[in-house]
């Protein structure tokens, strides 16, 4: 693996128009030694046909995305919820990754309330913390940027995402940083500080702030250098908290699907490199 | 003027498919005793016209939106930025209204330096807020919802406006809250209570969140009751902190645009009565 590569992961969504094995050996001959995966192209390719894959390949799996949507107040949604998230934390193991993303899931349909539906991802934690623990795998929180507050996530800054996670041991739960969801928010270095103290920056994550947005504000995330976002201050600050693990790029975006994914993966990573790393 | 729409205030954006004639007569209809103005159609129907037409209609100004954008880097941008905004200072007097609402402005192209851009809206404001004092006239911050960080509004919470706004007197900037730009964060409760302290709730603003968003995400603000805010639980908030000013509906919605302005505002009128007030 080359040097400049060494910490860099490529998420899985950002060249989603790659195969299972097509990403593995666009991996392989650009020596890109690392992978964040996604379930439903795991659970296509099938899940231990994937870790297969990968290991005999050398590749590391940084994270898996993604677990989540706990915020449901019907019982049996709710444990429907809590199965899937520990088929998520299975599926983790097996693929030998150590860090499952967490999407917590926006409002109930009808709901206006923020707090509650925050409460009932704490009561998932506190169910889940302790299978990921003994499955190895750690659980890492995602604030999402407040424009997904009610349709996707209701935990909205690392503040957030930290005040849950220290409720339970930082083995079980931890934050994901992004940059995307969080670039905005002049308090955010601070409580990667307190993530970082705590031990629980479980995985960093790079996509870089386009406008306009496009329309449901999905799939937007821009490549890395192309929009608002100083990267080299954000590894500075998760550095400055500790932090050494991988980097992983993580965009989605209408734009870089619709072309060649081996270009897009060699495009990336040449960004990574002039954009973080130099 | 009916007791329950004793403080709603008509934001003139929510039915802009109204002249100003229109807009007036049809509030006169409704009972409706408070309009915010926006200055482009103020400006086209001339300023000294506006203020003597809601004048003898017996209308009240509540704020006239908006001053700002200062953020800009090149020296002669500021100047004329600077001069733009006295000259809304002005408008806002002559129109009988305290309040001018700010939209500070986003990142200049290029820059990423989202600390320097905040640091000139502050320079802006040490000139205009003494030429405001003057008169009459309050500057009110709005915070923008941090999906406009880039390109439109770098203050992104309450708490940043407020930071803000405590360099200068409250008499002469405060801050405006508006449900859709912050309803995320939970925050924004005890920031409410710490302007209201200071006497810096210049305005108080509503538009629900619906999704999914537009593209753009500009014209998506939902008509009250539509969306994820519980407005009561807001207009709690600013009144548990002394406020008890207008409230001040501004939706920015496509969709209420395409209908009639007349229908549109007495539905607008009947959601405040049933989702804010009764």
């Amino acid at each position: 693996m080359s040097t400049a590569l060494e910490r860099f992961s490529i998420n899985q969504m950002t060249v989603k128009q790659l195969s299972m094995p097509e990403l593995v050996e666009a991996c392989v001959a650009l020596e890109i030694g690392n992978v964040g995966l996604w379930r439903e192209p795991v659970q296509s390719y099938g899940v231990e046909a994937t870790a297969k894959l990968v290991r005999d390949a050398g590749l590391t799996v940084t994270t898996l995305c993604r677990g989540g949507f706990f915020t449901a107040i019907d019982p049996e949604e709710r444990a429907r919820a809590l199965a899937d998230n520990r088929r998520a934390v299975d599926e983790a193991a097996t693929l030998g990754t150590d860090t499952l993303v967490l999407v917590s899931g926006g409002l109930p349909p009808g709901s206006k309330d923020l707090h509650g539906a925050r409460e009932r991802i704490a009561d998932a934690l506190a169910e889940l913390g302790p299978y990921a623990e003994r499955h190895g795998v750690r659980l890492a929180i995602e604030p999402l940027h407040p424009m997904y507050a009610s349709d996707r996530c209701v935990v909205s800054t690392l503040t957030q995402a930290l005040d849950l996670a220290e409720r339970f041991p930082a083995h079980q739960v931890g934050v994901t940083v992004d940059t995307y969801h969080i670039w905005w928010d002049d308090t955010a270095p601070e409580q990667i500080a307190r993530a970082g103290a705590g031990g629980r920056i479980h995985t960093f994550q790079l996509a870089d702030w386009t406008t306009p947005l496009p329309e449901g504000v999905l799939n937007g995330r821009g490549q890395i250098g192309d929009g608002s976002i100083d990267m080299r201050e954000w590894k500075g600050y998760v550095e400055a908290a500790g932090y050494t693990g991988p980097i992983e790029v993580e965009l989605f975006n209408e734009e870089l699907w619709a072309r060649d994914g081996r270009e897009v993966l060699a495009e990336t990573a040449q960004r990574f490199v002039r954009n973080v790393i130099s």
